[in-house]
């Protein structure tokens, strides 16, 4: 199947017609605007196409339009007919309903048609109304909306049709659809064109009336009076005003476009981004977004009519927030319905039903004994800022430590990324990304650790210097699960060997070098932008634990025994951020690693890739060391949108969306592969063979596939890690895609580059990707 | 008039009936539920009406409904006998249609009579479909929103009924309604109630098919016929099973809502509160919120049949983000728009319409000539964190320091506040809200300053201490107007002084006392958090000119000569996320004091009051700081929904409605008070006979009254600042509202009491807020 794109050429001028009702005179607007473009541009090409039709031919749309327009081309896709809805017409009928996808193809492959002939004009006719099925069953609306086109809705001049021109419109509306003209018959009983034109005009579309045809049924009157009221028409204001605003809009969208990235590089100032490297040229225009793929500005070759969109895979699953497909009209539906209940509203001493409801879902999903409590911030970086405040403080009360002590450091991972505030940096190793940034200071312990990938066809531990005197620099693995069949590995020689170290250093650390410590912090199983690495589990885990039953080296003072749900030793942060919520292929990331955090921050996915919201989950243990008569000794942080109502609604229909799929066995095809008869659940939305595959790669050291995670670690003889450039060669050339048809967006990590899907995506998409990645490696 | 609240009785089980189009069966099926509700609960009343009745008297749905359900009690609140849409009828007719606020009082007024009968059950029928317009013109959509009633959607089972159902359905979502029930007729050859049942189930919606009646039109059929479908129908399974639907949803509705403070004071952690004094009780339950307004959770008194829902001014403005009103259906549609064009879309290397457009419309309409590079975050904190790191690395670059040099400080006012996260803390003076933080430690040096505001019915600076010997302890104006006139100003004593103090303090600090410094920060004309402190204009425009002029202080060794643009001294920072976008009447706050900041950052506003976003815009001369060929020198921040679109639209769509409602005078009401003849436009939503009543009460020290900010500081004789509680007293009293029909919801800060209305308020809405102010204050 290929990927449909969105449709643009810039020498063909391309409208939806979309109805605000059935039998508003969809037919005759069209056959009136093909016949004034006839007459205005007499040299054009103009086309016309009904891609479903219902009814009896001999009253078709397309010959309708073809009676009246001479030397229009009117097309025909699919006929069925039984004058009804088109997805009863396809039940009903002997031939089998096309596919959506089949539909779609068949529409951009019909105007690529066109478009090879233009210059010239083509008016595409909807069935129905905007939501009326197509022939599968799926909205009109909902099923058409890959190509984008611009749309005329042609209004409802009925009783009652401001009503239906109104919601016809924000039902295209809310689905990114741009309305470029709404048309409608004059009606001087109802008046819904002097209503409708004033409405539009205030949201900046031009509406306007024109006469009503002389009869209602296109096949009911007599053809010479319909003649002579399309050739009247044909000469009026109103039509040569509504074939400007479509010529103007055309043009200046895509005046607007070519544009864009010149000025963007004028006034935008890009995250993470040399802008000595950025320039127009590098700069990436994107019109519109749906399910796994941008719709990108392209350049034809010079003097060639190809399109001027393309559909390009958002490899870096727009930096991994992307998990239920862009342009989710579910998503964009809860959005709006929260904006419309609420808007944002204080939460500060408030609540209500969103960030409840959500508070709520998280905490009974993570499973996790511990934690009891929501405290809502903006994003990732802001809810680590909350996760660290939280847990020192809550090691400073417990060790009876002035609470403002400044020399608390945290014990993490080298390379742990968490966050670009000052507070979440200094949870981080200084390093290249960081140590120019003022104020920053690494405030904390970084331990080394064994990585896991498959490398050569093999499941491989990497041991790190530090533990290799006793354990050799590798060992490997018949499978991921069983890397990750926790409980089978703790009597391996491995993991007395890793808890041995983590003992002595921390010993070291607070016995020997006078350290003082408040959190131990994690992304759990897989460092994002420390380079898509994929932790020993094993390790993750004896660190939890040594971490834990170290309350003598962490709280010596302490006397009482904790409870189940008490912190002890350190209070332990799992940054899930990027980990969590199915990016892994699980709700949570920690169940990976069989360990029950303290705090827990959940960012990106929450959202299923829209907005931006993060939820800091804490115990009551850590909870109550705020506690106090005294105010100052409350966590004095909020954000003016905490917990705002479109987030939270948002992300409640995103993890029930997740926890839909799971509970429907959306991701069994992809889970079947990964599966053998011993380890627990580990599976990839990659395929295991294309990851042994690319391990055997002699380009490629090692690969790691988790969830929708594809990891690939590039050899390079000018070294790894940041410095490389290795990747962009390789990210060159899966830009280029297969003749342009669609093309790869993906982001590297100095050696290290990585393709992340949807949890949507398709198996047969992925499976292209795979082929395209597989043959663009060498 | 009065504040309209939503609807909510226990008692009375009320409901909304909308139909997907005009001449659906609504008055018919509002019939079939009245006439089932009759037969299962034979004692219960049952209400009906029809606010709007359009079509001759004897045609009328009330009559309708009224003859075929045994004691009901049907109305009908204004009837025109043209049977077209509402809006001709009653510009057709002899009577004046109703302004909308009178038909929602009378609405409300009437089921206020109905809850005074309860227990029993109410249907309010709506006239055409959705979107038809009420008498005033208004869609029903928006014009019945305030009242929010949970909505019974009667489908179309006609051809096309599937599109004008879930188009209906849409437009009522997106507007914050909750659609309890769908209802339709069966009809086997469109067959809509098979597609829509199933379609709606996947919304969690219950849609029901019901038989068709024998006739279309209510007065057309034969009665017995009629009177045998509505018994027949009374008796069915569908009819069953739709009140059962109808009962429990309100009985469950109004249980969560019961429940929701208990259960948040249980999961919540709340943003800074000292969760000792939070429990159920101290948490106020939000339904819903429509422009100005809360509709939070009330008790009756016992055994009272009173109202559940109260209308509670925000007078916070939701922690000063709200300008455009609560369920504003324009920005509704703007987010869904962007999710459904884009979803988010990854923004490094790439540009999309919304912040494109959005940036542009930004340095344009500042007109600040050193500004012309837009940085997207996610909040103000994390906007100040990258204006900070944008400064110090510029200062540390131009002055030759290593640019990771730990020691920068930066210098600012007593009392400022720009977030939460470590970086934007720092740039804070140790106060009580951050001395608690463990890894806070202010960087910085903080200059005392002049205030005003006025006292007595005089606008007064107040000297601070170290300005006094020569000035006195304050000097006094004749108008707000007066103090702003910055340029007249000049040439004042005050002036001078001003201007050597700040001098000698930084010749002091970085001469004898050594220290770096990178960045001066200022909030513009009034301190937020500190106090809604309106800090002498003058002072702030004289700090920046020395700072600007101190080249030989705090560049000793640049040789080169500045360009108009180019930053000299420091890199001015303004932090405008409180006190910009129309918040104090002005576009940016920056022209009130006349001086041009380097770096300037904006959010709250800047969505209108939605969904979190914020733009760090930095000139020319801070942006080439930046440009090497290393990689590591570049601004390496950003956060994954960066520029995410949803929010860039919804912010395009608010400061185009800020822009218009100024182009179109809609302030000038307001402002009109304001002006003398002298003085720049200084202006306040409150009245300025108000702020000076204020000024005079012997409880009050000062008020300041300054776009959409009301600012009072009660005399406080135990002291004041954060510790003191006088202002805990007027606020219950605030709470109570007169007679609890509405309230207000305020926050303090200390001794300081503020109140902040929309930029969408109604000038009679600030008036009733003044006078029960005024009276509450005693």
């Amino acid at each position: 199947m290929a990927v449909i794109r969105s449709v643009l050429w810039k020498n063909l001028n391309c409208y939806h017609v979309y109805g605000a009702n059935t039998n508003v005179g969809k037919t005759i607007v069209s056959t009136a605007i093909c016949r004034s473009l006839r007459r205005k541009f007499p040299d054009s090409k103009i086309w016309y196409l009904k891609p479903v039709s219902t009814g009896p031919l001999v009253e078709a749309d397309d010959r309708h339009v073809g009676n009246f327009v001479t030397g229009i081309q009117a097309d025909c896709l699919y006929q069925f007919n039984e004058p009804v809805s088109p997805h009863i017409a396809a039940k009903d009928s002997i031939d089998n309903a096309p596919l959506d996808s089949e539909l779609l193809e068949s529409i951009y492959s019909k105007l690529s048609q066109y478009a090879d002939d233009a210059p010239g004009w083509a008016l595409v006719e909807t069935a129905g109304g905007v939501h009326s099925p197509g022939p599968s069953g799926t909205s009109q609306a909902d099923l058409f909306r890959p190509l984008r086109l611009p749309t005329i809705l042609v209004g409802d001049s009925n009783l009652g049709g401001i009503s239906s021109s109104i919601s016809a419109f924000e039902s295209l509306h809310v689905r990114g659809y741009d309305t470029s003209l709404v048309l409608l018959f004059a009606n001087d009983k109802y008046k819904n064109h002097e209503y409708l034109v004033e409405y539009f005009s205030k949201k900046n579309v031009t509406a306007l009336s024109i006469p009503a045809p002389p009869e209602w049924r296109p096949d009911g009157g007599d053809r010479q009076r319909m003649a002579e009221y399309y050739n009247k028409l044909s000469e009026s204001a109103a039509m040569e005003q509504a074939l400007s605003v479509l010529k103007t809009k055309h043009d200046s969208r895509i005046d607007n476009l070519a544009s864009m990235a010149s000025r963007a590089s004028n006034v935008i100032w890009y995250p993470f981004s040399q802008h000595t490297s950025v320039s127009a040229s590098t700069i990436t225009t994107i019109d519109s977004a749906y399910g796994d793929h941008f719709q990108t500005l392209t350049t034809p070759p010079e003097n060639s009519q190809g399109p001027l969109l393309n559909s390009t895979f958002d490899g870096s699953a727009s930096w991994w927030t992307q998990g239920l497909g862009h342009g989710n009209p579910e998503l964009s539906l809860a959005a709006s319905y929260a904006a419309g209940r609420f808007g944002h509203v204080m939460f500060a001493g408030a609540v209500h039903e969103p960030a409840l409801t959500l508070a709520e879902s998280l905490l009974a999903n993570m499973r996790n004994s511990r934690l009891s409590r929501v405290f809502y911030s903006d994003n990732g970086s802001t809810g680590i800022e909350v996760a660290v405040k939280m847990a020192l403080r809550a090691s400073a009360v417990r060790n009876g430590w002035d609470t403002s002590v400044k020399d608390l450091e945290v014990i993490g991972l080298k390379g742990s990324y968490h966050g670009d505030t000052i507070g979440a940096m200094d949870c981080s190793e200084p390093s290249v990304y960081n140590k120019k940034v003022t104020w920053h200071s690494g405030r904390g312990y970084w331990f080394e650790y064994p990585t896991v990938q498959m490398a050569n066809g093999t499941w491989t531990v990497e041991i790190p210097e530090a533990l290799q005197p006793e354990l050799g620099s590798s060992s490997q693995y018949a499978s991921v699960n069983e890397i990750f069949n926790l409980s089978g590995r703790q009597s391996e020689p491995l993991a007395h060997r890793y808890r041995t170290y983590i003992k002595n250093v921390i010993t070291k650390l607070v016995k020997d070098d006078k350290r003082k410590f408040g959190a131990l912090i994690l992304e759990p199983v897989v460092l994002g932008a420390g380079g898509m690495i994929l932790v020993d589990p094993l390790f993750q885990k004896l660190l939890v634990d040594v971490v834990r039953e170290s309350r003598d080296i962490f709280e010596p003072g302490r006397s009482h025994a904790p409870t189940n749900t008490d912190w002890t030793g350190l209070p332990v942060i799992f940054d899930e951020v990027f980990t969590g919520l199915y990016r892994l292929g699980r709700f949570s990331s920690a169940s990976f690693i069989g360990a029950e955090p303290d705090i827990s921050v959940h960012a990106k996915l929450l959202t299923g890739g829209l907005i931006p919201l993060c939820a800091t989950l804490a115990s009551e243990s850590i909870f109550e060391s705020f506690l106090s008569p005294e105010k100052s000794d409350a966590l004095l942080h909020g954000h003016s949108y905490t917990a705002h109502a479109v987030g939270c609604t948002v992300a409640e229909a995103s993890i029930n969306s997740m926890l839909t799929m799971e509970r429907n066995q959306v991701w069994d095809d992809f889970k079947a592969q990964w599966q053998d008869s011993t380890g627990p659940e580990i599976w990839s939305m990659w395929s295991r063979p294309f990851v042994e595959k690319l391990s055997h790669d002699p380009a490629v050291t090692g690969v790691i596939g988790l969830g929708s995670v594809l990891g690939i670690t590039l050899k390079d003889s000018a070294g790894s890690g940041y410095t490389s450039s290795i990747s962009q060669d390789l990210q060159s050339r899966l830009v280029q895609g297969k003749g342009r048809e669609w093309n790869i967006h993906s982001r590297s990590l100095g050696n290290v580059i990585y393709l992340m899907s949807s949890l949507t995506s398709t198996k047969q998409n992925i499976r292209e990707i795979e082929e395209f990645v597989g043959r663009a490696i060498r």
